[in-house]
Parts: C-alpha cells; sequence; structure tokens
C-alpha cells in the first residue's frame, strides 16, 4: 500500500517543477450545493492536468541508463501529455502510444512537447501487448498510466496541497479513470486526517471502478462511449483496486448530460476551462449526489485540456 | 490627481471583500513573445471583473442616509454587475440604467445580484440625461462606471496586487474603455515604482483616448462597434484623461480578430475564460506590440463575462 511518507517523498521531488495549483471557492456554488465546496484546479498544472504529477514523479526515479534509453507510455492523451513534459525536463526521450481517436488539442501538445507519437485503434488492438513489444525492442521504461505506486505517489501530492491550504475538510470527491488519481487522494488525505470521507465518480457507461467494489473483484468492462475521455479505463487498476476498496467510502456516476451541465458552470460562472474529465466531480456534486452531511468538501478538476471541437459541440448543445 | 495614498485607502476599504485575484504565468506565453508575461486575472474578481473593486469603494463612502436612498449607474454590463453586487453588500438598492443590447449574461448576472435594470438604446437615447433625471427624481447617488475618484482608486488597487507579487516590472499593458481601470493603474503603479511605463489598447473604431491624446484635448467618437463591449466608451473621462496624458506612454489598437485568437489563447492555452474586453490587452502583447526593451511585463485581464453565444462565434470562426 501507499503510505503519506511515499507520497511526501514524491512531493519533495516534483515540487520545483509542478504548479501549487490554487483552490477556489464560489459564492454561488456554495449557495447552490447548501456547502462549502473548495476547487482544487489542477487545469493550471503544467500540461493542463494532475497527470504531469505522477510522469513527472516517476521519470525522476529512473536511473541515469533508463533515461538515457528513454521511455515510453499508453495514453488517452493527459498522461502523453505529461509524459512528453516530465521526459523533457529529465532530458530523456518519450515514445507516446496513443488510440487513434485521441483528441487532436492533446495529440498537438504532445507534438509541441517534443514526443514521438504511435497511433493504435483502442477498439481492436492490445494496447498493454503493443506497448510491451516496443518497450522490449527498444529498451524503453515503461511509465502506466497509473498503476504504478509512483505514479500514484505523484497524483497523491494533489491531495497534500489541498489539505495544507483546507485542513478541515469533511470529504474528497475524485474523478474515476484508472484509480490512479483516487488511490493517490485516500492515501495522501487519510493519512493526515483519517476520518476524511473520499468519492469517487464515475461517467455512466465507464463504472468498471463501481461494478468492481461491488462484485469484490476487478471487472473488465468493454471500451466505454462517454464525453470523459480521460475515463475510458476498463478495469481498475491492479495496484489501485484494493486501495480504492478499504478507502473509498462510495462511487456515483454521472450522464454526460451532467457533465456537460457542470462544464458550462466552470465557464460562465467559475470563469474555468475544464474538461470533461476534468468536470465529473463537480457534476457530482452540482447534482446533489453528496450525503447530506458531508458540509466541507474537496472537489479536484482535474484537467482544462478540451479540445475546441468538444467545448464547440458543448455551447451548441443549448439555446443561450 | 489621484495618489498612492488614495489607492491604498481604497484597498484598506475593499479587501475584506474583494478577491485578491492570482497572477499567473506561462512558459509557452513567455517562449512566444519573448518576454516574462504576469497576467493579473481578474476574470476571477467578483462579478467577474475589475469592476468591482471600485464600485465597491465608491459605494463604501456613502453616507447611511445616501445608502437608504439607494444609488443608480449606467453601464454596458460589468459595472453595473459590480454596482448590484457592492450595493448588495452595503445594504442599498441599486438602479441600472443599460444599453437594450447589452450581454445578456451580464443582465442575468445583474438580475441575480437583485439590482433593477431600466434599458436605453444606446445609439439614440443620451444616457447622462436619462441617469441625471432618475436621480433626482428619485433622490439616488450617481455611481458612475470610470469618471469618479473613488471608482478609479478602487480599479488603482489591481496594480497595487499586482506589484505586491511581481515588484520588478518594467511595464504594465491595459484595457482602456472609458480610462478608470489604467488611470488608477498609472497612479497607483508609478507612486510605487515611479519607473514603470504604462501602456493602453483600444479596440480599433473605438480609439477615443488615443484620438484624445494625439489632438491634445477630449475627442468624442461615434458608437464604435466593436467585439470588445466594455471599451465601446466615445470619450475618455474628465479626470481620467489628464491622468492618462501625463502617465501612459503609449496606446495600442488591436483588431477584433486579434482579440479572438487572444480569447483562443486564454481558453487551449491559459484554460481562463476571458471576455473581449478583458482579453485585449494581452491581445496586443501576443501581437508584440511592445517596445522591445520591456521585458517583464504584467498584463491585466480584466474580465471574464464572456456571453455564451460570443464564446459560441469565436469557436465557430476557425476550423479546429
Amino acid at each position: 500500500m501507499l503510505s503519506i511518507q511515499d507520497i511526501r517523498e514524491a512531493m519533495e521531488r516534483i515540487h520545483r517543477h509542478t504548479t501549487r495549483t490554487p483552490v477556489f471557492t464560489s459564492r454561488s456554488l456554495n449557495e447552490w450545493t447548501g456547502k462549502e465546496v473548495y476547487l482544487k484546479c489542477e487545469s493550471f498544472q503544467k500540461g493542463g492536468a494532475f497527470k504531469f504529477r505522477g510522469a513527472l514523479h516517476a521519470i525522476s526515479r529512473l536511473t541515469d541508463e533508463e533515461k538515457k534509453r528513454g521511455v515510453i507510455s499508453a495514453s488517452s492523451g493527459n498522461h502523453a501529455q505529461a509524459v512528453a513534459l516530465a521526459a523533457r525536463i529529465h532530458g530523456t526521450v518519450p515514445v507516446l502510444l496513443m488510440p487513434a481517436d485521441a483528441v487532436e488539442v492533446k495529440v498537438e501538445a504532445v507534438h509541441s512537447y517534443g514526443g514521438t507519437i504511435i497511433f493504435y485503434d483502442r477498439f481492436h488492438d492490445d494496447r498493454d501487448t503493443l506497448e510491451k513489444n516496443l518497450a522490449h525492442e527498444r529498451g524503453l521504461t515503461i511509465i502506466p498510466p497509473y498503476d504504478h505506486p509512483h505514479v500514484m505517489a505523484g497524483a497523491g501530492t494533489v491531495a497534500l496541497e489541498l489539505l495544507e491550504e483546507v485542513p478541515d475538510l469533511d470529504a474528497i470527491v475524485v474523478p474515476v479513470g484508472g484509480g490512479g488519481l483516487i488511490s493517490g487522494t485516500a492515501c495522501a488525505a487519510q493519512g493526515i486526517r483519517p476520518s476524511i470521507r473520499i468519492f469517487g465518480v464515475e461517467p455512466e457507461g465507464a463504472e468498471d471502478t463501481l461494478k468492481s467494489i461491488r462484485s469484490g473483484k476487478r471487472v473488465q468492462i468493454n471500451p466505454p462511449d462517454t464525453i470523459a475521455d480521460g475515463l475510458r479505463a476498463t478495469r481498475p487498476g491492479l495496484l489501485t483496486f484494493p486501495i480504492i476498496q478499504k478507502r473509498v467510502e462510495n462511487i456515483f456516476t454521472t450522464r454526460d448530460s451532467e457533465i456537460v451541465e457542470a462544464i458550462r458552470f466552470c465557464l460562465f460562472r467559475l470563469k474555468l476551462v475544464i474538461e470533461p474529465s476534468g468536470a465529473i466531480a463537480l457534476a457530482a456534486v452540482l447534482k446533489n449526489r453528496l450525503p447530506s452531511d458531508v458540509k466541507r468538501v474537496g472537489v479536484i478538476l482535474s484537467g482544462g485540456n478540451i479540445d475546441p471541437g468538444c467545448l464547440r459541440s458543448i455551447l451548441e448543445s443549448k439555446q443561450d
């Protein structure tokens, strides 16, 4: 399991290169929800999402020899961008394995950070096999998007910062894809404040983690179709799942239309650009999914890399 | 003239109710411009724009008797919202005189803050006469959008905060409508750091201040047609203009297409929602209008209240 000490060490290693992202509050949000809501804005993290923390931490642990050979990673986008950026900082060469339907803005960003991209078909190819073969052929170190102790510890630093700013939270609500962010968050937050309650949110149709909790073992689902392109993992991680089982109180699900509403709330009330995967925890809070005795709640807005086309259709989805 | 002491006193009066807005930097922005750029994000101010500072300060100076009678203000939107919000804090009743074509999101916001709106036709009605008559009939105190020492001092607190965070700026670039923000900024900044250079930016077709500087007196222009709806003033203020003449080094102009580019940069690179009037100073910096010896520059992103329809057309204006 991941200890609070692991996460503090990660913070020590990465803080010079990461942004200490701001925590926002909103009077209208508090009035609407009847709670005190603290928004941790990882959209302002380097690379536009929390993913940079984990990628940077994992790469910072490589030996000089490993750095010389390079790294490889498979990702729907934000993790790819994070690896490319972190690789540049540590002077190593990144190869990114991305689904052919990854959102364009993320592909461009990876290119602009100097990453090499290899595309695959996420409905037919076996990504993990591809990745292993490439890593083996080229001597690359795999930097997994979530199922790795260093990546999880890096992700946990979000909660470390949040609790430094707002120590007496009752709960934290977290987007759930493969479970890296929520497992890191849970270990960090409960390591500091054992009573804090951790809630996850998954898109309807992508509730692999909820189903796994209910059946007591890791369940594999079909590739989901959701607007939240960063939360399309089909099975919780080997390392993340036992932590989620132990530490997460409940997983909520949201419809895409609720995510869209949350994005619009961010744009026009909070003046924040948040991507679908990043807005899902707020969507659950806006829709009143939390138990009523949760009064002071941290919400992780995990990223802001929204595709221009996606943003356009969100604005077109309702007459203004 | 406005002294640094006036602005410090304004800060003292308003800081309990205003947000100390964050100052953001961006590696890609610095690389692009070849400068160190510090973005003061007034989009996160209460009411979504810097205007709240001036309105709150002016209302805080009213006597109890004046507060009892109420306030009135004419504005294209952000100032109206600011007055409504500030009035609520000070327990006074606001009447807002708004152009019939004010952007809808601003009208709604004023309503939600409990303001009473009276619409006028900005191409035909004489707004000032309307306002004076209403104030006289109802015993209301006029809170002008810029041409008032307390409003200007309140606006100047933006620069006070910016220079506390980044003391050694070479210059600050400021959007120019009626001149309240730039005159307050100039007095605050040069009061602290006499060598600091102040630049303004106006939309093409709305360059009443530039024309006034060139002819040495306040010039009246026709109601301008620009996407920057907050910068449609047709003449610099009686109080703001002499300060601008004395303290502002130059006024740049930008095309609407350049403002749109800056808004897109804010959305997709910085993850910030900035309205057209709020993005104009950044537009000038992105288009390299600044003298090359300006290295460390503050840019005021003055507001974030963009209309959903306007944002939609910005996203549609280019194929992504």
